[in-house]
């Protein structure tokens, strides 16, 4: 992220404590309004395409000690993410957290590590600035790629150049907390594979799978990293890559892929900067269960609420994941994406993503 | 790893194959004994410094129908283990289980994932031959490193040269699932610090640690992976650097202190291939509680009863573990390390941890 960029998020959270400035000053009783972060108020963004949130608000305000101590926080951490700015640092939520003890006015000391990561995310919606440009890391890791792909690391360190395939052991290259430091210098990929497990990517990368049908392998590593979200993203956007996305068969991987393509409801103010409303489900489907036998699991009574939660859920309601949620409820059943072993090692690189990517159009 | 090793790997399997032959052709029912695996059957080697298996043994033996299966089982897996050696090729224990299910007699399919993972880790305690040259793939990826290492990974697709600074962008060098596809060119590091958290490991890396005090700084990323742990007492015994482990101050960070330096009791059999018996703990400890007045919060039943079982545990066994976890019980506290940042971002790199490091006598 350039002085610029910094310079800026800098900016916008001083404005912010200067809002209450002004509130202070018309005497009115400093407030923040924050949209409510409920499955009820997220709504379908028709010019971006994405998840976002709705029109119901909740207030922080002055007029009670609890709001009056929130206000005080916010205040508190805008001073330190301002100064952090400042001097090019960066921090952790959990620091942030064991840092406010240090902090001069007991008041405003965190009680709990849920209301500083609150707060930074009331923060983030409030001032349309992202918490990777607050310089705050997150305590996951980013995954990693491995595929065609040169790029250009902005590093502490000074400027790094990997070629996600030739200068990258067969772990592949580390995606970094903020992707934004990352410039795209020549891709010969067509396409992205984000795969859930690290099983399978181990899988594609020994058969070649990259190197044969000039595929980006990401690994989503379970729930992906916001690191992993941003640049898979930024891959599609910028350089125009259909995202595909390959999965276990339940209905928490059916999460995993939504993530990627509709953003989450607790972070749906960051959909625009996270999620790829463009990426497409291979699998593990359905349909595929029955298409391909493969060895199944019973659906457990934890899987079957989660899938008529999907039901219910904005973002599944398209007449495709209709379709495979009933299917799946009918048939009783999951798989993972690793039992197509059951049809030999190869078969997965040789025959199920070939025809599945077809189908999809995107080979 | 060398042709070599993979040849004898496969003799080593069909050797224990054999061994059913001859019991066949002696008359004798067919049967294999492996050690009983349970914390009651682990005791201290003194020639190798760590934990091993005792004498106690269990025997599959085919004068039962269940002891028939099994053996049947490791037979097949025998032969799938072979032809994959002998094509060079490898899998996740998921994809074993799940292979199974296409084997010609469905007596020798697992019912269970439990099953085929019991199964091969039999096969490596009786084999005496690792998982990784079986060339079996652990689902867990490793970790990352950064710090002053050159190091030369054998990759499927050919050599890479990559130095753990210089050529790596934030995130670090990947550890491959099985290191001992990497060879050591050149080290300028003086120690290990190996770091639990993420959170932490990027404020290390923030503050320049590994280059200010020349440390090689492994991610463990929570409980270590195998390959994680390999590559650590490779660094240790080929390059003589000290090994100093740095995680949260709890119980279950204990146990990841302890699986680095002694091993695990499920994988004793693996204790001179994985353990660094001479890693050293840095912290947190309870005693640096009290004297950094760190954050804490209290003790929960299942910490207490986790500190009381290491009590019993052989491998904590020593006079310094006694103190600390009875301290640390009388304190009724714990804290992570990055409650360290309640004295600054700085401080774990400024004090925290030269203090550390030059009472253990590491600096």
């Amino acid at each position: 992220m350039s002085a610029d960029d910094t310079q800026e998020a800098r900016e916008q959270l001083i404005d912010l404590a200067a809002q209450f400035y002004d509130q202070f000053e018309l005497g009115e009783i400093p407030h923040m309004s924050v949209p409510t972060r409920t499955k009820n108020n997220i709504e379908y963004d028709e010019d971006s395409d994405v998840w976002v949130y709705g029109d119901r608000e909740s207030t922080r305000s002055a007029n009670s000690v609890q709001g009056a101590r929130k206000l005080l926080k916010a205040v508190y951490t805008i001073e330190f993410l301002a100064e952090q700015l400042e001097e090019d640092r960066s921090s952790t939520l959990r620091e942030l957290y064991y840092l406010s003890e240090s902090w001069d006015n007991e008041e405003a000391q965190f009680s709990s590590q849920d209301e500083s990561n609150n707060l930074v995310e009331d923060l983030e919606i409030v001032s349309g600035v992202t918490r990777e440009d607050f310089h705050m890391r997150p305590e996951e890791s980013g995954a990693t790629i491995m595929g065609p792909l040169h790029l250009r690391e902005q590093t502490r360190r000074g400027e790094r150049e990997i070629h996600c395939q030739e200068d990258v052991g067969e772990g592949g290259y580390q995606i970094p907390n903020n992707p934004d430091t990352i410039e795209f210098l020549d891709c010969d990929a067509d396409f992205i594979l984000a795969v859930e497990t690290g099983g399978m990517r181990d899988r594609l990368v020994e058969n070649g799978f990259d190197e044969e049908y000039d595929a980006l392998i990401v690994h989503l590593k379970g729930q992906p990293a916001r690191a992993t979200r941003r640049i898979t993203k930024r891959l599609h956007d910028e350089l125009g890559l259909p995202v595909t996305v390959f999965t276990d068969g339940d209905p928490w991987s059916y999460r995993i892929y939504g993530s990627v393509a509709y953003g989450s409801i607790k972070s749906a103010h960051l959909s625009e900067y996270l999620a790829t409303p463009e990426a497409d489900f291979i699998g593990i489907q359905p349909a595929d269960i029955v298409e391909y036998d493969l060895p199944s699991d019973p659906l457990s009574d934890s899987d079957v609420n989660a899938l008529e939660s999907e039901l219910e859920d904005p973002r599944f309601q398209t007449d495709y994941w209709e379709e495979q949620i009933e299917l799946q409820l009918d048939l009783g059943k999951k798989s993972e994406q690793q039992s197509l072993a059951s049809r030999g090692l190869d078969f997965v690189t040789d025959t199920y993503l070939p025809e599945r990517l077809d189908a999809m159009g995107v080979l």
